[in-house]
């Protein structure tokens, strides 16, 4: 996998003349760590791995590397799991962990500063003084210039959306160097086209992103936290859908198969009900106003053959739910040592969430397979355990996949509800968009003409 | 104004043959009701209105137009405020208001397919049986495809959003005819560049949205409703800001100065006090819940020094407290016979609130003008009543408007917050979006090449 460096020596010169020889790498290691994310995808070595310290630095890189047509990878914490950030044509791995500074918080707009490598549960312990978060919450220790690379969401979407939905300005650098500032402090905005919101989710493949203003929300006063197990998937997955009809407003909605409570039991030293699960979130400012949402929750569920019900008020009550759900992935992985993930993303309407969970354990019969996801968006992940090396074996993984993929598709939902297109997703754009991949693709040459900014990656 | 018809015979033939003699007019009273919106911007009479009956009618006409450049300027109800759909180039206005179908209500999914032409009043009169409604809420008898065009919001986007929030998929035709489907009936989605935001808001300037996949929210169980009136327009604008920072989140949350009471009074037979008053909604699932923070509302209030509290819980006391805001602009207008409106719409971080009203308020002293607004968001709204005739009064009116504009984007807002740019913002493009506004003139000139839709619309 090895490969010389292709930068030429007058290249490291001028980069070294940028931000100083401490500041960049050529060495295996760190290129090694900059080669892969947290996916089976086939690492690749950056030529050369750089941790510029500003935006100017940003874009002085970029636009050497536009006039040197060197390829520009961005990187974040490295935890995408697509292959989002792997620099499969090598160049340069910019990693922006070093532009990790909180610019400003101001409460008072509900709104914060960042550089592009602030991990964003560092920002939300620092916000929780002020009784302020950023509500997306991937789980991983992601930066926030990864979570706007990938429109990033997680359990709290059903309820405030994805990172999309709390992007308000911008700094981006394009693909000469050129820096521009978009967006608005305002939380109201109809003035111009929206560059931020096309930029979020471009994994970097339209301009770096190393500064962003983010939209804040005011911390519930109090919450509900409900565990509820069912005989059979179909009676929670039908649950999920009586409670989002009800018109109730859960902050988090998740699905969890039996065998992945029998994985967090072990790898946890748990006693959960070993049945399908749900772990549900609600929150507001009145404890009375909760006690009758709850009452309203418990019916519903207890109409749908409900075993168990694990309910509570407050913060320690939610405190201790979550730590069920936490580093679900991470359990699963611990419980195949040896062995890699494959880690699907789909998410479908909720009305076809039952049939498209039930597709799901059917299509993966015979493999080792979880099923969880964040039920109340629609969106389910099949994490499936095995060894890419094993090409008989791994091939039926990856037609798994593909037929879950294109069973989301059949039910018009999506190949990624979070994790981006990355290398995993790329051959289903051509299905899932139409005719519309070809307006993709013009605004791709037109920002990036010269194709340097993380290629390789979105398109087939 | 009137202006002779610069399209040819073979054009009309040519446009008779897709539509029909039926649905395309060259007659002076309906050039003209085509001719000016609802601001003051002087109309322009278009050379031909066309009434498409769906998307293959729009593509064949806007392929035409492109092959010939010829403008073409879409038109939902011409209750745009600045200018939007004023044909300033005449051509061909294309009228989509027949184009009027609801496809599709999905309860179960929570969203609809609508043509561009529907009245989101009519929607959400059909939606309430289904215990669902469409948030952005701007007033008139917009329809969605104007809505989408202007990313209207109004009232409820305090805790609801704008319509860029609630848009799913649409179908456009580009400027070259070709018709894209983009976007996704997931809730959550993180394939491909953001085309659906991107269309939204751009005011028909990039493609023509024929159809649309709007998302929907469950209506509230219930309702609380909040009139409170202030010694001062200090004391009512830090009071927003409080309830605001407490972390309540109002499902609206207005402002209206006591000259605008006064106006309503007279207008409509109310006898409200002629204070600065806030209307606030809040709801959720439990009455008692709704109580709790009812106490919690009135102690802020109380604690600004607030003089009456008109309150009540459930939808009847909700409508009675809307019932006052209801066509405000219209009461304003009528007030003032024979004097034109002109409509400002800046938004500022919610810090600089207080300031901005005041600073309003002193920049209008000697005009006939209203302060309201959308106070949760931070957008105002100032309606001055003048005659454009008398140039140097006017020139005041215009002088007033400009110094506002520039004060909102001192506090770092927007010159819209609801409007678009149309024509009467363009010229605080430059000033408000610096450099990003090269990437969307850019974007503009890619994906209309000849410059054919909606011609002389925001850009300076």
């Amino acid at each position: 996998m090895a490969k010389e460096s292709s930068l030429q020596k007058s290249d490291i010169d001028y980069l070294v003349q940028i931000v100083g020889i401490e500041k960049l790498s050529r060495g295996e290691s760190v290129r090694y760590s900059h080669s892969h994310d947290e996916s089976f995808h086939k690492p690749c070595l950056p030529d050369i791995v750089i941790w510029p310290q500003n935006t100017d630095e940003v874009s002085r890189i970029v636009a050497y590397a536009f006039e040197r047509r060197i390829s520009v990878t961005p990187w974040g914490a490295g935890s995408s799991l697509e292959g989002n950030p792997i620099p499969v044509q090598g160049g340069i791995v910019l990693d922006l962990q070093e532009m990790n500074r909180i610019l400003a918080v101001r409460p008072e707009d509900f709104q914060a500063d960042v550089e592009a490598g602030v991990v964003y549960k560092d920002l939300n312990r620092i916000l929780e003084a002020e009784g302020l978060f950023f509500p997306p919450d991937p789980g991983a220790a992601a930066t926030v210039g990864g979570m706007i690379g990938n429109n990033a969401s997680g359990i709290r979407s059903v309820k405030y959306g994805a990172t999309r939905d709390y992007v308000m300005r911008l700094t981006a650098v394009l693909s000469d160097g050129q820096v521009i500032r978009t967006g608005s402090r305002s939380r109201k905005c109809s003035s111009g086209y929206d560059i931020c919101r096309l930029l979020t989710g471009s994994e970097g493949t339209l301009g770096i992103v190393t500064e962003a203003t983010l939209k804040l929300v005011g911390l519930p006063f109090t919450f509900m936290a409900v565990r509820a197990t069912f005989p059979t998937v179909g009676d929670a997955t039908r649950t999920v859908f009586e409670i989002m009809r009800s018109g109730l407003t859960p902050g988090a909605m998740e699905f969890l198969d039996a065998d992945i409570v029998g994985v967090l039991n072990r790898d946890r030293g748990l006693h959960l009900e070993e049945y399908p699960t749900l772990l549900m979130e609600f929150s507001g400012y009145s404890e009375r106003g909760l006690e009758d949402e709850m009452q309203f929750v418990t019916d519903i569920c207890r109409g749908n053959g409900c075993l168990l019900l694990d309910r509570g008020i407050g913060p320690v009550e939610r405190k201790r739910l979550w730590e069920i759900r936490h580093l679900t992935h991470e359990s699963i992985r611990r419980a195949h040592p040896g062995l890699l993930s494959l880690s699907m993303d789909v998410a479908v309407p909720l009305s076809r969430y039952s049939d498209m969970v039930a597709l799901c354990k059917e299509i993966v019969t015979g493999l080792t397979a979880y099923v969880f996801g964040h039920a109340g968006d629609g969106n389910i992940h099949v994490v499936v355990m095995d060894n890419p090396d094993d090409e008989i074996r791994w091939a039926g993984v990856e037609a798994a996949h593909s037929r879950i993929v294109q069973q989301a598709l059949d039910f018009e939902g999506t190949c990624t509800g979070e994790h981006g297109i990355g290398i995993g997703k790329k051959g289903f754009m051509v299905r899932e968009h139409g005719e519309s991949l070809e307006t993709m693709k013009k605004i791709k040459a037109l920002l990036d003409p010269r194709g340097i900014l993380n290629p390789g990656k979105m398109f087939p």
